[in-house]
């Protein structure tokens, strides 16, 4: 049989639950430096001086050589930061790895992957890219108080993944009610906290107690390490083994592995901007909340800014309306947020924290945009 | 329904053909830089000085930002040293992961994916990981002498795993068969040609007239870099953007990215350890020929030494169990080959070429313990 040189003939290679998807749309990256980019939920602030000296400190011997399978050093590191024991790490390309990994290494063609909606978009992706089945919880949203339903842990799922605190909402679920759900559940419960350095508590005890959680932990959001790729899941050992045999057989590079390490050794510092995005989290709050925005209470470096009907935005008719020219003008200003053309969202804006004199023009900004 | 604590339980929330599997052991990597590691075919050379330039170069802020999706400095740099566009080249974090996008790619739970035996050892765990079956084709071992089946492009298979050159045999199938086989072969042909710098000819040229192949390239071993986990596809842009909805949002990080273009365009620097490795590796060949092993014809960078009926190795009485001795007994003078307990290899040994200095070590060692 012979291929076709046609595009139609690139999608026949491939599954058809892989031809019929669009993939995952990543937030805009301008390579323009002069951008304000508060649309990524990137630390304002650059990494610890220790992570540059720690790439700075890599030998061209290290890098002829494979990596430790392991990220040996991060895991040390990261364990005596948590208090933890080495085995209970597993160091990953990026959070995103991981839930692939748990995605992959629990849900065949014949399970369903249970998520939150709206949640992070990834999420359904990851689903539709293994061939399993999506099962869509929706969040119980009053006004902007957001909550997971209440049969959540009746779920039939063989996975279960829970962003806390939740994207884009900010909210952030008791990790007692966390721990009912692990409880309950029977299938592998993954609590993505992705931004849960920013945020008053973490479920990380309940791996002590429930054998089916697995944590995730990101360097991107607190660590200021975005485009390092790094994360890393915290589970009982027994789990970890299981989801090892799906990882790569060297995930992570020697340099990030190094960077990595001195980032999460260096906790002042990065404590240091978890306060400082808090504050600034506070105090924009307080402001969208005086020009009229709606705001749900935020625990992470992120808000979700409601337009509400009384807010007068020039040339616009609805929310949804509103809240698009929005962020449409505030690009045409070299500021970026990021709006979702998505059921529940259409009227909000998720704005990321940036540094005081950031969120000084943006605020400027949207001054000029509502009347 | 309650969860138990134990290892048993985990097994229980992952997918049965995870739960079943020993998982991919990789080579040994000892943390002793006195060991000579003639076992993992790393280059013996290290990086470019311009790779370490690079990384010294990048900067906080970059660190801070999410990094391009498609890593564009390395697609541009990459399409340029190949006569290529940017839109043929795909960045993964490693070959590795390319391969296991390529399966996820193509094959579902209902396919097959076909590769040779003896080959690659992640490609039977890849595939076990996604739950597909294995097509496993015998090579045809004649003597020293090992080529495809004749029949390969009639396989039924979604998906053709070649490593070309082999490993662990080095052995080189030439151009025109792999053309053969991309025409009659209905399914995805991906090449694999992590060792195909240090070999005469490469099958690139068949991508611009064959649609369903895929190259993979890896910068570990030609360029040094086995530490740095970069690798990238080569293949026509339909394909590519296929293949591209299966991987990580940000496959590839900043420092990573930097890294690898530096490397790739020293293209000289590059060649100049191709030649050397070349050279040891016919003056090793010879030597090894000498002392009564049989050797493929490697077109890699490493040689795949089959320990013949006549040769003494004191304390043993197969060739198998010579070869085994031979692995211990390089290992206690701290010098590491490659040993396989499996089918077709259990008589040989797979010896990265090392420096002439470590070749000489090699050699000297050899001589000691073969009587």
């Amino acid at each position: 049989m012979m291929n076709e040189n046609s595009p139609t003939s690139a999608a026949g290679l491939v599954r058809p639950n892989i031809a019929a998807l669009a993939g995952y749309v990543p937030g805009e990256q301008p390579s323009d430096t002069r951008v304000i980019k508060l649309n990524t939920n990137e630390n304002p602030y650059p990494p610890s001086p220790r992570v540059l000296e720690a790439i700075r400190h890599v030998s061209a011997e290290q890098l002829r050589r494979y990596p430790s399978p392991n990220a040996k050093t991060f895991r040390e590191a990261a364990a005596q930061v948590h208090g933890l024991t080495p085995d209970m790490i597993l160091a990953t390309n990026g959070g995103d790895e991981l839930l692939s990994i748990a995605i992959r290494a629990c849900a065949g063609e014949t399970n369903a992957v249970a998520f939150l909606d709206p949640s992070y978009s990834l999420y359904p992706v990851l689903t539709a890219l293994q061939g399993a089945k999506p099962l869509v919880l929706p969040y119980r949203i009053t006004g902007n108080t957001w909550t997971l339903p209440a049969t959540i842990a009746q779920t039939k799922a063989a996975i279960l993944l829970i962003v806390n605190p939740n994207a884009p909402s900010g909210t952030l679920a008791d990790v007692a009610q966390l721990g009912q759900i692990a409880r309950d559940f029977p299938g592998l419960l993954l609590i993505d906290e992705a931004y849960v350095d920013f945020a008053p508590t973490s479920a990380l005890s309940l791996v002590q107690s429930c054998p089916n959680v697995l944590i995730l932990r990101s360097l991107s959001k607190g660590y200021g390490l975005a485009g390092l790729r790094f994360g890393y899941g915290i589970a009982q050992p027994a789990l970890l083994s299981q989801l090892e045999k799906v990882r790569d057989s060297y995930p992570v590079d020697v340099v990030a592995t190094a960077a990595a390490t001195a980032a999460i050794l260096d906790q002042d510092y990065a404590r240091d901007t978890w306060q400082r995005v808090i504050a600034e989290r506070e105090r924009l709050g307080t402001e969208l909340r005086e020009m009229g925005f709606g705001l749900t209470s935020s625990s992470s470096n992120f808000l979700l800014a409601q337009v509400s009907p009384r807010m007068a935005v020039p040339e616009t008719d609805t929310p949804a309306a509103a809240a698009k020219a929005i962020y449409e003008r505030l690009k045409a200003a070299d500021i970026l947020v990021r709006y979702f053309n998505l059921p529940n969202l259409t009227d909000k804006l998720r704005i990321t924290i940036g540094t005081p004199e950031q969120n000084d023009r943006l605020l400027a900004e949207l001054r000029n945009i509502i009347a």
